[in-house]
């Protein structure tokens, strides 16, 4: 394709935007690897956006009112690597792209969040990056809606492949995008018509706009090379009541001997087509050499929004300090004093009345004094608002007509409740928790996953977490679900036993800053095991003796939940027996891996028979009942080694053998 | 709202739907849960249905040629239950309606394919009968394809529900459908505007006729409750040239005191309610009761196929011998005598060759010689044709205009694949694999799940299955993957080492009639470790002696996949320091645990040291290395404890403590 046109008629665009693919192919020629063609072809929008719309300033990249530029299609990091270096970022310099991809540099192969303070969150993972850029847009609503347009004040930018469109997460986030009418929201189209395995449309024939415009967007068809219609529809797009897609024609590996082609979609590292792509675009500057006036005309536009960046903190400023210390508060994760009292109360309350109810209900109660307290949470659900109890009265609900609503209806969308969550979570201000059945964390997992890797704090409510959901059957007995979620890194699952470790569970989840939580909750009722109150968190040690031995110590019993319950029964008809029992109560076994070996040893001192006890597979349980050298004790489980069936409950638990008489019998069975 | 309109306008067809009302409400007042509301709303289009298009005869559920009924919005299986009760299923009588949810009965609270043979596949978690059909319709297509239409020529119809709309497996199905103009897939879609939080405009606002244009449908919209209205869209859509979707404007629990209502969606027990609505109905049968004349009408719908399927058996009759068996066999999933040979011949050529290969490449050399004598299989993946090496050469690829073709290119859709993939198994005659990163089990972990418990043999190939996969990522590297399919109840993971393990992982995987297989494979090259051939499927036992200590055995190294070379080498730098080593090959953990006591212990002996390796995280593992027992072997493992890095894949194992020498150096702690 003849450049000549594109380099002649907008020459200064055409620079700034030549100086992005240059950096891109020699980024990936250096590391041998990678994705050149996605930064070649959206380098004139990128550009445009940069300099004409996204309100930002590269020497401050967490200012909070900054606008968020989002990269769902994130094996074009290179482009927001070259973008943040030429724009004078702070983390990421000139070295750091020459090391992309490799052992340490911030220059990951895909964006990771963590890893620099420009970088809003982590993609690669397809559709992941447009559904979290609608928590995004709606923590700017809510957080515009509480704090005024003074301080809040911004938009999110997306750039979205035919990769993330094609995700069925990307129709969870455009569908609640669109009946939100979040108009904060623009999301650029790259319509290169290029996939890994060719054209698009050998997969795929979707009219796209069509699509956007059935789902509540505005939708605007440009040439995406042209910087003249950039511009306009970004404009237009700002002005639109209803969140926008702009639906950018493009060339993948624009100018490249693999323009156009599967091929420009990798690693483009031919050493002479390299040189050929960078005389089409008359580029000068040798590997990772940006000309100086080129650098100079970048920085520019990293430095255009020091002045309101500046206005915005004498505005800041202007504040009261109680309005100051409260946006920063939650704008970095902090709780507010009384969580702690209001928690103790809480508990002492549980263990006076020791309530005999559900865990999904014992979490309500717990919202139902944390919500009030805490201004920052959002809560949710994907269509199971009472059976995952997470409405509290005082919330409101979040919608067009009311931003200050706090609870969302997100439809029966798990899997874009997740995304959306990780993003307000990301944004910061807000406290997302979401709930559905423990199930269906299969739908929402790739998001769970990434909110463990980003290390945010989203937290997840899953309730009717075990057979004992009964009759809705297999489909909606998780038995392998929690196995799955503790073999996540950087993730804490919790199953509380009542209403007191609930209240414990919350209050950690909502202390965390860097680290997930779910509260995995049961249908069925459950009677308070911790009647004696103590103000000391003991779920903050993942483990606790709950009920010492009375005759000499044989046995200890360690259950989580709705066993624990069972293991107290268990322990009574040992003990009547003459078997001394020791119950552990392991509501977090993450927590309780994290404590020191001394207190480990304690809770399980060696020699005594162990057996543990949960409505699931045993994977996972294996450190705990054979101990962490082995050798250490006889052992054995009682749990599922199958799926579940649909009945009645508690004839569930009978014919699975999940009782206190299977667990005797299991006891004495191992004390021979 | 008054019925007396649809009563009296065409009570005949009234009658039949009141029937399927009745039952509805009784059983679900028997087992006092379950929904009533979605069956008192679509009991038309089931009559309709049933009465004048579907293709079936009730007395032979398994008829080949049937045309496939799906429940997507699977909580109203009651409509699916008193339908086959009605019409004669020898399944599900009276006496299994009774039992509605009760343990051991056919009528579970969401249809279980293993149950009844009827019940085409598992619905109930939402959107995945409406992707389960799109491969109902493909494996139809690619049969009639190949056997032609006097064998092969039926529909596939689909109910689904707003909630299995709002579901992101929905977007990929309807695309893909669109794309590849299933004409065949018909989906008729219960426009009743409630779901469970309220009504669908608190959470959507999708134009869900024009979502469906945008992807290629026919879309027709029409009165659910009309009978005229609802045949003629069942013919107009028969005669689409795209797959057709019908929007039908119905009221959930018609004509009950919740009609309309969020209510109307769940059990509908209130006595003097259900009494109220049957008068509605002018129904006069008893709980249970369905007068003769009714029950009449219903069986000679039932057996209105018969003649067709008479006819049909008359044409199978007059093929070949040859051909019978051909078509009976792919139906039944038998593999080809053939197959035994072929991997045998593969893998003495591997043996001898020895070739250094990933074993994502070894695995596209068993396609190669599979595929040519298995004209079942349709192969694919979600656009990454090149990396997972899934495609041979002689495929052709299945669109619209070369329905022989036996590869699908299925976008970037990891869920839709898969669960296209579980119809297509589920159809019969059609043997599904395909590929994605191993870390995009994940996107298409909830379909994967059902694999399992509907007992389907699909097959996951999965590629890049660990930090070996490199620069990519963190977003990219499988880590807690394995643990988490491990976890799952009924599935076969198998991770070989070499390209001889992975002809026999193949083997197995094609030989299970009842469990998917995952097969987890490298991006990285590795040496051929199955040197000696052998004819026996030493993967079939799990584990197995892979290398014997010269020396005084001391340890044990446990290794799977791409760490057995690795094992290997640490073998013989402990052997050369006397230290006797003997080396497991694991490619199977399931298959290991069903192999007997005897076979267990041979393999791992109590007494030496035991190290696992796996670029993986331990859990899982404790099991083989603290000893099934506990008290059996100190222990140790190589593996990853967090999430991995950007790098170079040789960095990254040296970085993460995956090698040789850290194995050594493991050993010899343990050994102290």
């Amino acid at each position: 394709m003849d450049l000549t046109p594109l380099r002649t008629k907008h020459p200064e665009h055409w620079q700034k935007a030549a100086a992005i693919r240059a950096l891109a192919l020699d980024a990936v020629h250096a590391a041998n690897s990678g994705h050149s063609g996605m930064p070649m072809g959206m380098a004139d929008l990128a550009t445009v956006l940069f300099e004409k719309h996204l309100k930002f300033d590269a020497s401050a990249p967490d200012w909070a009112d900054r606008d968020r530029f989002i990269l769902s299609n994130g094996h074009g990091s290179m482009l927001l690597y070259a973008l943040l270096y030429l724009v004078g970022d702070p983390e990421i310099t000139l070295e750091e792209v020459k090391n992309f991809r490799q052992w340490g540099a911030k220059t990951a192969g895909h964006p990771e969040n963590f890893l620099a303070r420009a970088i809003e969150t982590t993609t690669g993972p397809l559709g992941q990056g447009i559904a979290n850029a609608v928590g995004f847009a709606i923590a700017e609503e809510a957080l515009r809606a509480r704090f005024g347009k003074r301080l809040v004040d911004h938009h999110t930018y997306v750039f979205a492949g035919d990769g993330c469109l094609m995700e069925g997460v990307s129709h969870e986030a455009i569908s609640l995008a669109g009946r939100q009418q979040l108009s904060r929201l623009i999301v650029l189209w790259d319509n290169n018509n290029i996939t890994i395995d060719g054209t698009v449309d050998i997969a795929d024939a979707t009219d796209q706009p069509a699509r956007f415009r059935a789902a509540g967007w505005e939708v605007i068809e440009i040439d995406g090379h042209d910087p003249e219609q950039i511009d306009a529809a970004l404009t237009k797009a700002k002005s639109s009541s209803q969140p926008s897609m702009i639906a950018c024609k493009t060339h993948i590996a624009l100018g490249h001997a693999a323009q156009d082609t599967s091929k420009g979609h990798g690693a483009l590292t031919d050493p002479d087509q390299l040189v050929a792509a960078k005389a089409a675009y008359g580029w000068t500057g040798g590997p990772f050499e940006v000309p100086a006036d080129i650098k100079s005309a970048w920085e520019a536009i990293g430095a255009r929004g020091a002045e309101a960046r500046k206005a915005w903190q004498e505005r800041f400023d202007a504040l009261t300090d109680r309005r100051q210390a409260e946006f920063t508060r939650v704008m970095t994760g902090g709780v507010p004093k009384q969580l702690a009292g209001t928690i103790r109360a809480l508990k002492k309350q549980a263990a006076e009345n020791a309530p005999k109810v559900a865990t999904r209900a014992s979490s309500e109660m717990v919202l139902e004094v944390i919500n009030p307290i805490m201004p920052e949470t959002i809560g949710g659900s994907a269509d199971l608002t009472g059976s995952n109890n997470t409405k509290t009265g005082d919330l409101g609900i979040f919608l067009p007509e009311d931003r200050k609503g706090r609870y969302i209806h997100y439809g029966v969308r798990e899997h874009g409740m997740a995304a959306a969550m990780n993003g307000m979570a990301l944004h910061g201000g807000i406290r997302p928790y979401g709930g559905t059945f423990m199930c269906f964390t299969d739908y929402a997992r790739p998001s769970m996953r990434l909110a463990a890797l980003m290390k945010v704090p989203t937290v997840f409510v899953m309730t009717h977490d075990s057979i004992g959901l009964g009759e809705d059957g297999p489909t909606h007995q998780p038995v392998e679900h929690l196995a799955m979620l503790r073999a996540t890194p950087n993730m804490n699952v919790f199953r509380p036993a009542d209403t007191v470790e609930t209240a414990e569970a919350w209050e950690l989840a909502l202390q965390s800053t860097e680290t997930p939580t779910v509260l995995s909750l049961t249908r069925q009722g459950l009677p308070t095991v911790r009647t004696e109150y103590k103000q000391k968190n003991l779920t903050a040690q993942g483990a606790y003796v709950l009920a010492e031995a009375q005759n000499k110590r044989q046995v200890i019993l360690i259950a989580t939940g709705s066993e624990v319950a069972l293991a107290l029964k268990a322990r009574e008809m040992l003990e009547a027996d003459g078997i001394g029992t020791r119950v552990v109560s392991m509501p977090c076994m993450e927590l309780f891996a994290a404590q020191d070996e001394s207190y480990r040893r304690k809770v399980l001192p060696a020699g005594p028979v162990r057996v543990g006890i949960e409505a699931a597979v045993q994977q996972g349980w294996e450190r705990w009942l054979l101990g962490e050298r082995g050798r250490e004790a006889k052992a054995g489980f009682v749990g599922m080694d199958s799926f579940g069936a649909s009945a009645p409950a508690g004839e569930l638990f009978e014919k699975f053998g999940i009782t206190a008489e299977a667990t005797v019998a299991k006891v004495k069975d191992l004390l021979g």
